[in-house]
């Protein structure tokens, strides 16, 4: 059998020279100097993604992907694994917490079946298989079916224009399992570090979850120098497939806000493969889930919120979508100190 | 001469029922418990507020409120007294950040001047004095201008409805050095331990204001015990309208969220005056100014964001609230568990 190989698009760098000019604008704007603080970093941060010192706050697409995982066959989760199905008919049906968010923040939902237990109607089709196997056993999926994921989530992406804002959302009952165990392999640490409760499992749950993480990367012989033999073994299908919207986004030019830990361990795949993603991340939120800081930081990067948030859904970065476009607001709207007559 | 009296309309608490029936509400909604993390307590605070459990995504009213200080005749700023004026005009034609803010978030904004230098066209004529007197040779107002500077901003807060947001906003050269005075002596603290840089000034600047506020604090022999004595001799006509407008607000059960350091020393006198407010009050945005710390916890409130912004006005305060309209959101939108049929 050949080695299957994954073309990715080349990402091109943000343009410093608009970031340079937005930064000297912000200067001439009527506040004191720095004094929006990280608001202004934001501004000049995405006037180098749009190209421009004069942005519009961006439109913003949100990406809900869900898949099942084998291995929460272990008892790592809370909830049994029905969930995952059931909830996707409910980000369909509008009465999910992302749902909700999107439509009162002006978003666009994208709801995306990547490999759930059984298909309901109403997602993009985009299943791989009815869930990943158990990684404890062997591989959670093949490499080709990790390339299959990837090149869905790039062709989700393709339509997608500069300047656009790309939050990575996702559901699957076990992932943060799947997450803690890449996190763990990519940021060289024991999987002590990474593993939290997700959305609440008591001791004996936390237990489970850290023998399945060590387990699947005793089995697997994973490396992080493989980071798509990495994602086969230990991956799920939601987590293949935003790495690709997010390899995808960063290829068209679009401003990448990542949510939780499991949309974090997919930016982390996406790095390994792409390292062109880096300059157009941003952490929207932070989690509560431990790995999740190990994980920013591994990306170099600091959070806007942290509200103690732990739902996943893009619902944590999706509420850092209003300081993002109000930082576009001042930066091209604000009066110069010229303009307004104002001592500087 | 008789001793001026304020005569202060009631505070009614929240409606703790509304409160826990938010908090049964938001348990059966599909996410697991707890998971939108300080939203649902910004959803539950709101509900007792609104006396609903179901609220709408509130409207929001900014009141800026600008006055000049005689202290800034000490070198206490990095800026001319002139500015607040200049920047009074650039409130009203819109270019400052609070006024970009307010467009970009839907918000009305309410431009007041309290009592500049010199009046310019366009703002609410609530002037009491051209500027305050220099507190470090005496009272910076008479009792009188400290009740009449109140009671505008009752008379500004008393068109609210039930539910509104509103944010005080300040803008006044100096302001930052009444805010610690007035800090100070309600949070029995020593002045350096609340004084800041304000908008920028150097250490030369910090020793001027360490030092305005040490005198003024001896100069008028004030006392925490006596609020109202305490803000005519160190306060300034913003502070004390915006006190006015926080006590209206609360009496009209409205949502207040406080800005920085100016806005809370505001907070600060009007809790001291009406205890009732309380309940009434969230924390926007963390101030880098080291005194806002400080007042935030004598109120016993967390700030919502911390963004290393300092400029006032109201700009952080606003940028919390798209927080508060997703709780809402989510509280009133969200499915339950047996709406979607998902399994809890």
């Amino acid at each position: 059998m050949s080695n299957p190989s994954l073309s990715l698009p080349a990402i091109a760098p943000p343009d410093l020279a608009a970031r340079a000019r937005a930064l000297r604008r912000l200067d001439s704007l009527t506040k004191p100097r720095g004094s929006l603080g990280r608001l202004e970093a934001l501004a000049a941060w995405y006037a180098g993604i749009a190209g421009t010192e004069t942005p519009e706050p961006p439109p913003c697409t949100v990406f809900i992907v869900a898949a099942d995982h084998g291995v929460a066959a272990r008892g790592v989760s809370a909830y049994p694994r029905e969930v995952t199905g059931q909830m996707l008919a409910n980000f369909v049906a509008g009465g999910a917490a992302i749902a909700v968010l999107a439509r009162e923040l002006g978003a666009s939902l994208v709801v995306v079946d990547a490999g759930t237990l059984s298909a309901v109607p109403g997602p993009l089709d985009r299943r791989i298989a009815s869930g990943t196997a158990d990684f404890t056993l062997g591989p959670a999926m093949s490499r080709e079916q990790a390339i299959g994921a990837i090149r869905n989530g790039l062709a989700l992406a393709a339509r997608l224009r500069r300047g656009e804002v790309v939050i990575p959302g996702e559901m699957g009952i076990g992932n943060t399992t799947s997450a803690a165990a890449l996190a763990a392999v990519i940021c060289r640490r024991a999987p002590s570090d990474v593993i939290g409760r997700g959305t609440g499992v008591d001791a004996h749950g936390l237990a489970a979850k850290c023998a399945a993480v060590e387990a699947g990367i005793a089995r697997n012989g994973v490396h992080p120098d493989d980071p798509l033999g990495l994602l086969a073994s230990l991956g799920g299908f939601e987590i293949a497939t935003l790495a690709g919207v997010i390899i995808g986004s960063s290829a068209r030019g679009c401003a990448v806000v990542l949510d939780g830990f499991v949309s974090t361990a997919a930016a982390l795949v996406a790095a390994a493969l792409a390292p062109g993603v880096s300059p157009y991340l941003q952490a929207g939120h932070l989690s509560t889930e431990p790995g999740h800081r190990v994980a920013l930081a591994h990306l170099g990067l600091d959070e806007l919120l942290s509200l103690g948030m732990r739902l996943g859904e893009g619902s944590g970065a999706i509420l850092a979508l209003p300081l993002l476009r109000a930082a576009c607001a001042t930066l091209s709207r604000m009066a110069t100190f010229a303009e307004a007559g104002v001592a500087g």
